[in-house]
């Protein structure tokens, strides 16, 4: 793509009300702005990025055999007071009346509404398990919205949701759910680890937070630097002080022994084995294999897609900009001409622009008629991993200069040994 | 996919208060279910459909140049103002207040916000023209929400904008998207007229409606037979009789003669030239080539991608069912083995189902234990475009039958009579 048919509007300075680094690089690289509190747009490069977590993500849930669907971010009153949520919610629910004065909100999570689904068409245990997930906005009417597309109001979340005959089946899926998490975060180039958690306000069984590290994280992490086990519940982890030697027995149940060590992380995705709580009230039954009428067993596993774009850029920045992991950065490669005009320094940049696109990479061609200083300076920014920089004394000597975002320095390399090194560089 | 792992509800009977053949057989085919009036969950076959034309609609995008954005659905009334509509919408428009008694509306489109985002990152001529788009939720609080998904409350919308410096610019733009629109509605493979139009409450210059032939259509279209060229303007072809003979000058601008001829259409894009409507009202300005402040000339093209769904069943069905048009089908080949458990069918049926998908095909294997009259009946009412069957008859002859959907019969052909059989077919 050339620089100048996109809207990438970047900034010198982050708004005042900006209060973490990824909202202000966010919006310093024209990924997002902000409406009013806790809404935003997404620009095209904010949605670049998005779209592949998303991608990523869908990829995983297809390999775990479940199914998209899509349904109404509108849901009546009626579906949230079988559950009794309407009232248990509290003003984080948005709700509203039509034009006939009839209630509805809308829908911070789905719980309610694929139960329905699942009640009016699954009536065996042989029609089951079923696995459905879906992308979509959602809305948290936070009191207050914060930390730029980390905390807005309408989000872009997974949501995926399981029903089950029997509660072992549903463990054995929630396992697979949790090797699903694992490998989405893996392939979006995070540092993240599971934590053992509380099921707080969704409820059910047991739970697991997926955290990505980050120093500017909300949450502590209290992990064991032997087997990596981490929780955030009070019995385990949490009544041990930084440091201490815990043992088998002492509540860290992977491991012999180990120290704990304290980390903060941001919570992107939640799973939960949810067991009976919203079937049974909702009275989503099947009959079992001996005729017997039960409430399904729920699994419920959701990920905050456009929170973890911003909880990429908490793990991965600078003072100059943001570092992109090469699966999810806007673009994965920039070429910088100094001057598009010169003939020779053009068709360079036109030929290494389509031999980087037939490696199948994302190239970004800045030609416009900028300073160079202003280019590299967006480059870094923006945050595309890998940069190859064609000036007039370079070409003069049949040089160009590559840098990945994260070095210090450039290094001149023969042109024709551009390519190589970028394969090198993608493992291509 | 393996029919088994789907979850394809599939219904003998459509329920009473299904009202059209598209959201009679959405319904019975397990594409779609109803939460409430004008809500709907969208079953796995039937997101299959909807994201088939989002790619379709979202390539033609891109080839047009626009770029993909993402905006809230929530808007603040304070950009509804502006514009004067937060008062001219009437009812239609859903407005609420947040936990802190602000008001916002659930934007039914969204010429405001994106001129927001314009006017604040767009300045100069240099940075026209722009062109977003976005795919999304929109919500049109109907008095009587009917026909399915076609007159939904919630529905699933490509929105794009063009921002221009010039007027002939705009109008050159507008033809692209004329091209585009006529792009996506051929790629689909639906009978479509785009027809010259009254631009009606979003306002403007002039317009065009693309219209979906059926002849359950609620809006007439009055066109030539000579030329093609519909209208539903009264100035234009309405003010002639059906059969009426028109001339150069009376208003049918392609042709030197032609008959009158009325049929009938869906709505399911619409392309409107706005001019300064919303820039001005917006105080959406840029600088021109002189320095001059001018607000910038707009374009804004819509297209109902839910809608074009149901309007494509409306066009092509018969009473067993959906003939879906093989570029959206949400499946484009079932396999259906009488007996899944007879070694040698399951051998054929499992050898062809890596064929077909090798050929790039979305394959379906009905490998059910149900009798061969239920899985006939359940391809044709999902409308599969084309058949295999492995029969156990068949078999012993080294025989299978094919059929596409729209054949009366089948023809039975050698087994590696098939594969050939199917490129023919698809033009692989």
């Amino acid at each position: 793509m050339k620089y100048s048919k996109l809207l990438i509007p970047t900034l010198r300075e982050a708004p005042k009300d900006a209060d973490t680094a990824s909202s202000k690089l966010m919006i310093r690289s024209g990924m997002i702005r902000k409406i009013a509190a806790g809404l935003y747009d997404w620009l095209p490069l904010g949605l670049r990025v998005l779209k592949k977590v998303e991608q990523i993500v869908r990829e995983e849930m297809n390999r775990a055999d479940a199914q998209e669907v899509w349904l109404p971010t509108v849901q009546p009153r009626e579906l949230w007071e079988e559950t009794g949520r309407w009232q248990v919610y509290g003003k984080e629910l948005l709700r509203f009346k039509d034009r006939k004065d009839t209630e509805f909100c809308y829908a911070p999570t789905a719980e309610e509404i694929i139960t329905d689904l699942v009640r009016k068409d699954v009536h065996s245990y042989k029609q089951l398990p079923v696995y459905l997930y879906q992308f979509g906005s959602k809305f948290r009417d936070e009191i207050r919205p914060r930390f730029g597309v980390m905390r807005a109001r309408e989000f872009y979340m997974k949501d995926c949701y399981s029903f089950h005959a029997t509660e072992s089946d549903a463990e054995t899926y929630y396992g697979r759910m949790i090797e699903a998490y694992k490998n989405i975060f893996t392939r979006c180039g995070l540092k993240f680890r599971p934590v053992d958690a509380d099921s707080g306000a969704i409820g059910g069984n047991f739970s697991h937070e997926f955290m990505v590290l980050a120093e500017t994280g909300e949450d502590e992490i209290i992990s064991c630097d032997a087997c990596g086990y981490a929780s955030n519940k009070e019995k385990h982890l949490k009544s041990f002080p930084e440091g201490a030697e815990v043992k088998v027995g002492d509540a860290c149940p992977k491991c012999k022994s180990g120290k704990l060590i304290i980390s903060r992380g941001i919570e992107v995705g939640h799973c939960f084995k949810l067991g009976t709580k919203y079937s049974a009230a909702m009275k989503a039954h099947f009959l079992d294999e001996k005729g017997v009428s039960a409430p399904f067993i729920m699994g419920c596993y959701g990920i905050g897609v456009s929170r973890v774009v911003a909880s990429a850029i908490e793990q991965n920045h600078d003072e100059n900009g943001i570092l992109w992991p090469n699966a999810i950065a806007p673009y994965q490669i920039v070429i910088i001409p100094t001057n598009y005009e010169d003939a020779k320094i053009k068709e360079w940049a036109d030929k290494l622009y389509s031999e980087f696109q037939a490696l199948g990479l994302d190239v970004l061609l800045d030609e416009r008629s900028e300073r160079a200083g202003v280019k590299f300076k967006d480059a870094d920014l923006i945050g595309i991993p890998f940069r190859v920089t064609l000036g007039e004394k370079g070409m003069a000597k049949g040089a160009a200069e590559i840098k990945p975002r994260a070095a210090k320095q450039f290094q001149e390399v023969p042109l024709d040994q551009v390519l190589p090194e970028v394969k090198k560089f993608f493992g291509l």
